[in-house]
């Protein structure tokens, strides 16, 4: 655990120390009496574990929470209310935009231990509880010969609850579509410990409560459906002289009449990082490299496809590499795999946007963020999921070094880049503690006030996760 | 315009005659300075068309507004309010739940002038006006390569705005999603006269004003995603000697990896209206008629799925007749389209259900509804998207003869049949006024409790289309 990881927020109480024992002895006392002393941790030494996800450090909790069961869970919220402490739930807690992070001392409910599968194949659906691996519901499913496809990067620890609280996506969603695509029916806990069973049903209540990163309701179990997985799969690489060469590409492609199942783009920066840390061969002078996956149920329409991205490539000036074998497919896409560990050989920590924007204002955007990075002090490289226009610019720093006020100050520059070229804060990682104060610029006063008119409407103490999505209260007028 | 049409609702409002002139006029005149005298109806013969929807007989409207903009919207929105009396939005009014039918004077806003739309190939997009129908999106989007799959039955008539309000299905929903799955972006007007515009982001609001019927906003444009056409389609039809075997076939077939685009089930009594109307040699001695399309982009594909189904089929003690041509193919579902004319010669008036069961619960929910049907006065026909366990059971009726409330309780007791077998009460035609009572039994009180809050929060004055989906307060606790 890192304790140099930096708290991007403006509520001061997630910089002050872990309150006063008091407080916590009491919640833990209530909760052990509820649940029993196996089901909560209450050692400070224990709490701090659960202050932070991937990107953000907050406050350290009074008590957490390890329910089994959705009983658990309700036993766990009458309790933190009955205490009037507010309540973060928490899954694998890769999440990149603070929303498992603490903004508050209040209760932690972690749901690793709420690992419940099944699969029914004749239905094509699973139905896991809320602290299932993401991998884990495909590695089920498959002897059935179904896959459920969202594939966020972190799937092999990411949990379903986590998923579908920050409606995450992956490179498969491009063609697949995102997990709250895959929610056929949702149980969660309310503000008040009332247990609610939804399908997605006239009034989409379950649809309201993905992705609205635990300020809702707890989610504590889903239906999710499955599909066969394609049986052919090919890869490509191309790469460009510039940004606009690749958009250019990609809208033609499509166009076309390919739907890939993956488009990623790294720009420069991000190829120059990948290749200084694994030496794959990179061409490092290509402003743009596009990777590209087609697949489906007949090998010549998956390898058509591929023709088709092909030829579009050319067309617009790139320089294609047709992966050959399985094998040198694997070996193309372990680049894009590698941006986050290749990154944090440059600096120690990163500031992740994650802005989606027309593909046709992409190279406008991909250029207007360079030149921002470029006059600032910070290097900033530029990934995503470019069929979507789905774009992770990364500010990369130093904590111990660096000034956190002028790294929050890019983003929001950068945030405001995409918002003039009609774009949205966040594709798949959430707004978070971390977007929150972009909101403003992102979404009109009167579509934010009806958003918090749901937020009362739903959770009316304003117990759960509170400081996320929303910004403060009373600046926006 | 049938004035036999009957009003199933407890709101005594909606049986009154309109109500003195003097409210109307003097609304028609707010609107009339507003709008200009082209866009407001407010003689009573006008007026008297817009009372109903295709199933339900409403309450006559003070006036109607013929909106050609999002502004024309807002101001008669604003004059609405002003004058303190309820909105309703309609489209074709081709809806199945009473959705469209006000149930109390007021204004009525009728989307059928606002048609704009244009096709964005290179996005793959459609940007449409709430009055825009349905297959005008598809033919003005086919030159360029693509279409909009959802199909619900009017889609020559209805209207994206009416299609999205009630999240309207169809029988290609089995394999493509319904109108909502096509959904990027939302515009729509608050109870305030306030525009939002929404894409599908964090706190997905748009996706809760899809399906809402008019009750949390009206819908005045959309984005929606087109897709590439499927290159070839084949068609079986298969019958059973009886329905749990229809069933059976249904999740075998899926089991075996088949997604067949369309699923479509036809009980007995169903069969044989549609034979004593069209003569076209359907079984009359089966008790479950099976129609099913294969797509996709590779023939051999097309045709193994198609195999998979009719294997299944057989498997199952059915009989199977392949469409040899794409003309015997059409002939076959025109069995299918007939059903509405069909049941019409029977009866003139009819209540079309919506439930959805789980597929396994299908045998035994067929049977006990064609129990209640067979002791009640009532015929009972069933059919429906077998695939996602939607079922139709419409109880034909004759307003001028029989009793409304026996038929209003028929109704309910088919709802609970579904209930019981763990069903919900709609499937792809809203719940509108028709099946809200039954809302009690199908939803806990906690969260028609939430439902309520969030009704109230993005339409505080309850102007909005009121007395549809949520049932009258104070009684269910």
């Amino acid at each position: 655990m890192s304790t140099e990881k930096l708290a991007l927020t403006t509520n001061s109480a997630a910089r002050k120390p872990a309150s006063a024992g008091g407080a916590s002895t009491a919640l833990a006392a209530d909760l052990t009496r509820a649940l029993g002393p196996r089901k909560v941790l209450s050692n400070l030494s224990e709490r701090l574990n659960y202050r932070y996800d991937a990107i953000q450090f907050g406050a350290t909790p009074l008590a957490v929470v390890l329910p089994e069961s959705t009983e658990d869970v309700v036993a766990a919220v009458r309790a933190a209310r009955a205490a009037g402490v507010p309540i973060v739930g928490r899954g694998a807690a890769s999440g990149l935009s603070g929303g498992a992070a603490p903004l508050e001392p209040g209760l932690v409910i972690s749901f690793t231990r709420m690992t419940r599968l099944s699969i029914h194949p004749e239905r094509r659906e699973a139905t896991a509880q809320a602290g299932v691996v993401t991998l884990a519901v495909t590695e089920a499913a498959r002897p059935h010969g179904l896959i459920y496809p969202p594939d966020p990067a972190s799937f092999r620890t990411s949990t379903i609850g986590g998923n579908l609280a920050e409606n995450a996506g992956g490179p498969m969603c491009f063609k697949y579509g995102v997990s709250g695509d895959y929610v056929r029916a949702l149980e969660f806990v309310d503000e008040g410990g009332e247990v609610h069973r939804l399908t997605r049903d006239v009034f989409d209540l379950a649809g309201l409560l993905i992705g609205s990163e635990g300020t809702l309701g707890l989610i504590t179990e889903a239906t999710l459906r499955l599909i066969p997985p394609p049986r052919f799969t090919r890869t490509l690489m191309a790469h460009f002289p510039e940004v606009g060469a690749c958009a250019e590409a990609v809208s033609r492609a499509i166009a076309a009449g390919a739907v890939p199942s993956k488009l990623e783009f790294m720009d420069r920066a991000c190829t120059n990082a990948v290749e200084d840390y694994l030496h794959l061969g990179l061409p490092r002078d290509a402003e743009a490299v596009l990777l590209v996956d087609t697949d489906g149920e007949d090998l010549d329409t998956v390898q058509d496809e591929l023709r088709l991205v092909e030829e579009a490539c050319v067309a617009s000036g790139g320089t294609v590499r047709r992966a050959a074998t399985d094998e040198e497919g694997a070996l193309l896409w372990r680049a894009r795999r590698s941006v986050s560990p290749a990154l944090g050989r440059i600096r120690p920590q990163r500031m992740n946007e994650d802005i989606v924007v027309p593909r046709s204002a992409l190279p406008d955007v991909v250029r207007e963020i360079r030149a921002l990075g470029d006059a600032s002090p910070f290097p900033v490289v530029q990934f995503g999921h470019i069929g979507d226009g789905n774009l992770h610019p990364n500010i990369l720093f130093d904590p111990r070094r660096e000034d956190a006020h002028a790294v929050h100050d890019l983003a929001h520059r950068i945030a405001l880049v995409a918002i003039r070229h009609g774009g949205v804060l966040s594709g798949e990682h959430g707004i978070g503690s971390m977007k929150r104060d972009f909101m403003r610029d992102a979404v009109d006063p009167e579509t934010l006030a009806a958003l918090r008119g749901v937020k009362r409407a739903l959770d009316p103490s304003g117990a759960l996760n509170p400081g996320k999505i929303l910004p403060a209260e009373g600046v926006d007028g």
